[in-house]
């Protein structure tokens, strides 16, 4: 249920941030495709907490182990089950949150849905989950290359009030890989680094924008109505813990333009329909037109910060809170990974409903004609 | 599948735009509601073409009957199959389209994706689809309000480039619905009451920004990770034809903030866990937090415009197009009860899901202890 | 949820015995397959009351109208709504029902569950609810048929104490129709008919077995663990009112021979894998072998008989009934076309699935060669 | 999908019979419920091999161990990860099934359908895999015992030709585990140890019937329609390896009977509504009655044995098989505990469906009155 996402390509994920593990299961993923806890461990290292100065001080190696569902090198067609160990959890740090709620975090929540929680830490509700999701998203990011090509490119847009303006029709993972920020414009992504240093110094934290581009996503991908693939990518990007928003192509930009501005004319080339601008994304009508798919997804500045705050604790008393405990800054540049990762997960699952359909049609055309 | 939405309280919509009939099928409605189609007629009324100047002159009366599930008045916890008839269908207006893509619209997708398509008026891609929507969320709407009070509150906030400041604590429906726009700041309504006129006028097409506001939601709805309750609102609204973007509370804007400023402070008032302000829009880590649920949605401005565009058609050879048939020139006013509707499926869906939760644990502390 | 069936090629029922309509939605099924309202007819005819001396004399005409999803006589991969208007309801004779719970029916169950219930006819849980599986399974099995040959040939093999011996191998749907038990052996269709009348008359009723064989079935449909085959058509064989048992291959009478008798040899013919005798039913570890599917299904005597019952009313208190309304003395002839729609059902929902599967390894593999 | 079961109460299960590791993941588990590893483990340690000479040689201690969603010995409402890993795997033994077909396995299907397999043991049509079941169907029985007082029994109730009469009101798991066949009679009991020692001596294995009978189970468990209860019981008992048939009730038993031995009279004591009979096993119209739930599997003979076979091999050349590995003669003995977890699956999955539906509708009274 709650844990669970897709449907043919299908991934729950599982484990407390301070609990013995924490993981994924992949099932549905097609037999047959080449993989080694390597292709994943690559993803988890771009998502691995103390990776740069700009990240949580925890350290974890994160090491994956693939426990199932791959056999002398290539999947079976059956559950794939990831783990990795939690090695530095220190439960200690957090034993002020056993009765005090964080403000804007998900302790009174999972208290009032509940009725008990992990406080360690946050438990469940921690960013530490997301491993499960960037290890799935590996697979299916790999599935989706091998197959089709595509190539998906999260990278930092925005921090605070800075802006950085890449092209996304040329914008590399080399470059977004160049700099602890995961900003690939240079100019900015210093001005970044120096803000988000500027805020763990003053016990502060700051939010923004991830953009990503997925690039060679065949036409007719995504379902009419309610599985349109804005609407599961949408749900996916606001999974993700601290996104507050998303926008598909021109997004809330758009609508100050008039319609004659803001279609996207047809033409052809190649012997392929194309379109002159993209401000629809990559998606009309809830299906893939073969243009790029474009997404932003906006995060709050993290919740955990050092200075003083007004709260309540379990019994609903006044109190005051500085947090202890190891916390990032600002989770813009370990978010690109997993925004890559869910964006991943909707595309192969959505492949994976399109080509039944496509396959079973052809197989009627031939019959019927 | 594609054309099903929840998990407990699930809806089936179906119809095509030009075909004999529109509806829904909700299955898993709790038994006992109250429930007359004049309930459910009410809603359509707010949704139908041809209410105002505004809005497409598409005469349809949109009469709802409901065909099943509900037994001397009250729903019997069966399905209920709700039927619209489809009576001023206009094929012949759509007669270009069999062999033409509309830009921006879903007519390529769709013959990409299904290699087939109902050319009249868009066909599933209408949002004459949304009919099932409303109807659905009107029962939705009617099982919050009368099992927890719930008020929820759509209004247009935004049209082009004119915005209107409603307060979401105070605006009222009867607000909303004293003027054919939907929007409940006078001066604002009547600025873009002209826009569209104008636009209309221009043969162009508008966007725009619908804001909800949803009070008296019990805190605990929502499921950690990717069933979160934004996940499942974005998804919801995403859904909807033209929608390019989704926000909880604070959305885009919050991201230029720092975690001192945009955190929620919690106090206790009347012995309940309150935040002094709402930048969280109601939910934390997933799940309600007793506060509003605040989000906005984007619109694009509507693809059929009756100025002259560039296209292509089904063979790929270059041709122009300046839609005949009847459209919008600004979907705002009739999103407002689209977006009202999903908000009340997915609210509904997930207070079921955490009542089992509830009920459950419930149950088992009284056995434990 | 109750009401849904499948995953991919995905069926909703709706509807009460004596409410306004019955039907079905289907959503998933392929686009661009040939269907006619006729095609679906066809199939309920053999449904439909009133069609022999040994049914119930409902009068029903049972004409199926499709009001979405198909197009200029093809699918369009949209939901199909098909509908079937209730014409000879006579709740009047149901009367009674309405404070007295009938033996071995649904109304007391219904009343525990959900505190309401339709008491006419029985309401959702009548077996008119049938009408919209028969109507979707007609789509299912034409697919089946058109893509892959598949032919599916139900058959009454016991009513009472009398068994028929058909060969599965060769038993044909027109030897099944050619009478009204739906027996294709002669002798034992004469005597079960005379059994069946006799019931009649007594104002008793009877049970009985229907088999089934699938033939051209492919290999590979199914999966491994949950949604094995087997267990999804067990499933779906006891969701049908009155069903009591299931049986796949050699079923119960295989749990007495040793596994050297048992097992079904594997040897080649015509450059395909075959099995020698076929005990496993065209199953094999929840996935089909290419074999005949095999299976049976236990039907229980009527529980609605003119015989005087000891009962109780709504209050508890002692009552005892002789059931008017109308009604089958035995479903066995009327189960035949629900068994092999629920058949069809399954075996297109897994077709679907297995093709997403084989297209996706074949296009790995083509990728990493 | 595949390997996913449950609606509300989930289990996914993972894990190849000679991979690193089988487990499951149950999603769904209402929060607060005392857990702890010992009560899995006297589950696991009924399902495990080598407990007696009646079953496999292969030594696995099947140690569990609960990686997340518990905290403090309760459980947190998240998923719950349960581990085992395989220590006495010997692939070695299989080497032989790297090329070999095995007759009535499911080696061939999963190659035509996956195109690859893990040819070690099985792999993941191994029995093996029902160590996730076991495992997760402890939860669900402890839920259910603590939450509702429900008692589940499961009994060999027949091996081959040999059946054993036990009384479904008063069998306790105490009788069933008094000796390594569990058959609480003890005179049966013997004799089908005696039977399975002489198939074992004579390289073959033998099939049987295993009865389960659920006491205290509340009225109103199960939903019209599609997922009857009776109907999610048949699906998960023939999800089970080698299960070819299912009874709920009377079964096939009950197709001789006429209806009016075969309803249940209702009566009421101590004010509750009863039946005076109960061949309708608990279950009408696909809801629970509050009688016991009473139902029967089917289990062929194993399919490994060590008398030499016919079969074809991997190019579908002929060759002979006489399979080495380790195996059961007879699985019936180590079925009962799976039976009993899948029965308390499937029942604490719709004791949460419905008291969502008991809560919601007490909501509506509450308010509408």
């Amino acid at each position: 249920m709650a844990s669970t996402f897709g449907t043919l390509f299908r991934v729950a994920t599982w484990g407390e941030s301070h609990g013995r593990a924490v993981g994924a299961v992949v099932d549905g993923c097609p037999p047959r495709l080449p993989l080694e806890e390597s292709d994943i461990q690559a993803a988890l290292d771009r998502r691995r907490p103390g990776q740069s100065a700009l990240t949580t001080p925890r350290a974890e190696a994160d090491r994956v182990r693939i426990l199932s569902g791959v056999f002398e090198g290539r999947t079976l067609g059956t559950p794939i089950l990831l783990l990795v160990e939690n090695k530095d959890s220190n439960p200690a740090d957090y034993e002020a949150m056993r009765e005090i709620f964080r403000p804007s975090h998900a302790d009174y929540t999972y208290q009032a849905k509940f009725g008990i929680r992990d406080w360690r830490g946050g438990g469940r509700a921690s960013a530490r989950e997301t491993v499960g999701r960037v290890a799935s998203g590996a697979i299916a990011e790999k599935l989706l290359r091998i197959a089709l090509g595509v190539e998906i490119v999260g990278w930092v847009e925005q921090v605070a009030e800075i802006h950085a303006e890449a092209d996304p029709a040329a914008v590399t993972r080399a470059e977004v890989e160049s700099g602890p920020t995961r900003c690939p414009v240079p100019g900015a992504a210093k001005a970044m680094a120096e803000r988000i240093e500027a805020a763990r110094r003053a016990g502060d934290s700051l939010g923004g924008v991830v953009a990503l581009v997925a690039r060679n996503v065949p036409a007719g991908l995504g379902e009419p109505v309610f599985d349109k693939l804005e609407a599961d990518l949408a749900r996916a990007m606001l999974s993700i813990p601290a996104a507050k928003g998303f926008e598909i192509g021109s997004g809330f930009g758009g609508t100050a333009m008039a319609g004659s501005q803001h279609n996207d004319p047809f033409y052809t080339a190649d012997g392929r329909v194309r379109t002159r601008s993209n401000r629809s994304g990559g998606i009309q009508g809830g299906i893939s037109n073969g243009e790029s798919i474009l997404l932003r997804v906006a995060f709050k500045p993290t919740a955990t910060i050092a200075k003083e705050q007004e709260t309540v604790d379990a019994e609903g008393r006044p109190r005051t809170l500085a947090a202890a405990g190891r916390h990032d800054p600002c989770v813009l540049p370990r978010a690109v990974p997993i925004v890559e990762a869910m964006a991943a997960l909707v595309l192969a699952d959505h492949w994976l409903r399109q080509i039944a359909i496509a396959a079973a049609a052809e197989r009627i055309d031939g019959a019927s004609h």
